[in-house]
């Protein structure tokens, strides 16, 4: 997602009550952060916050984390959630550092309509190559649960191929989310997109050490 | 796919020169019977038959066994084969029995729009459910590799979970095979689907022992 700079980006991340400024501080200790034992849930790539933000507003006894490695998006998703919310908090990180915050403590990791890197070049850059499947080795519990959501085909062919050679297993798969019954929490790239009648594709995923 | 039952099956299929009768005499030794060692890849559900023949045609290095259960089916398929071809051969059989006809000899398997069996109580019959799996074990190579082509949603779904789980890797996986540049064979059925803006899913897999 390209968003236009925004002022004072960092004024308005410092301002947040959901914001934490040194997330390194916090590697094996996220529980004590939040005060509690409920699962910690983190998306990567949250973008302005609709998602992350619903989601922790719903789900009161589950921990949210959002991430995002661009201030400015993260400043524009800060401007959305005014109010303090106790089980979110939100962090200004690049996916490929994660393993310095995290520590085997999260439950379920969510990959929202991560950017595509069509080309193949860029393969690496994919949030499902095999060196980030190998943080979040790292990051997750010893059940690790992945959601992956995204409207780009080729990035979820290639996921669905990346994710199982690596050893995990499908729960669930749908090639057309929003043709279902089910009630979902959406992005807001999600409601864009879906409106101009684009498929959501939709794979739940574990592994088990 | 339903047709309608037309007369004289069994006379049209005994008729044909690739229709073989008594496949269980075959068992083992279907090298000897196309009389080279080359590939075998089987097909089935062929239906009508489009999808075998052509593929016969255009590969003359590669033997193909086409497969139905309903002989008003082959019958039909047969009066569009009208030309003897050496490197295909036609079976009237059931998948369940298929270990009594092959052991370990066959390259390739094709799954070409197969019946979705949607209601879950059905889950046993789609041939991707495990037993069906269990039994292609037994007919493939130690290298097995399934292809399974379908325009329905659901049993694609269903399909990726249940090849990836009992162990299959997955080699590409297509989720609108008809928006690419590569040039490919099609069946009968998916002519007319694709004819109609369906999408056409496609997952190419293997397994080693």
């Amino acid at each position: 997602m390209r968003l236009r700079k925004i002022k004072n980006s960092s004024k308005i991340l410092s301002n947040s009550k959901n914001f934490i400024p040194n997330p390194e501080l916090y590697k094996g200790k996220w529980k004590e952060e939040f005060k509690n034992s409920n699962p910690i849930h983190i998306e990567i790539g949250m973008g302005k916050g609709k998602f992350i933000r619903e989601n922790a507003l719903t789900n009161k006894n589950i921990n949210y984390i959002g991430i995002d490695k661009f201030d400015t998006i993260l400043a524009k998703a800060l401007r959305n959630i005014n109010e303090y919310i106790p089980n979110l908090r939100v962090i200004n990180y690049d996916a490929k550092e994660l393993e310095n915050i995290f520590d085997n403590e999260i439950d379920l990791l969510y990959l929202t309509f991560s950017d595509p890197w069509p080309k193949t070049r860029h393969e690496k850059r994919r949030l499902t190559y095999e060196t980030f499947l190998k943080i979040y080795d790292k990051i997750l519990k010893n059940t690790k649960k992945i959601v992956l959501r995204t409207d780009n085909r080729n990035l979820f062919e290639y996921s669905i191929i990346s994710l199982t050679n690596y050893g995990y297993k499908i729960k669930s798969i749908n090639l057309d989310l929003h043709n279902s019954n089910e009630i979902f929490i959406t992005t807001e790239y999600e409601d864009k997109f879906v409106s101009k009648g684009n498929l959501i594709y939709q794979i739940e995923c574990y592994k088990c050490i």
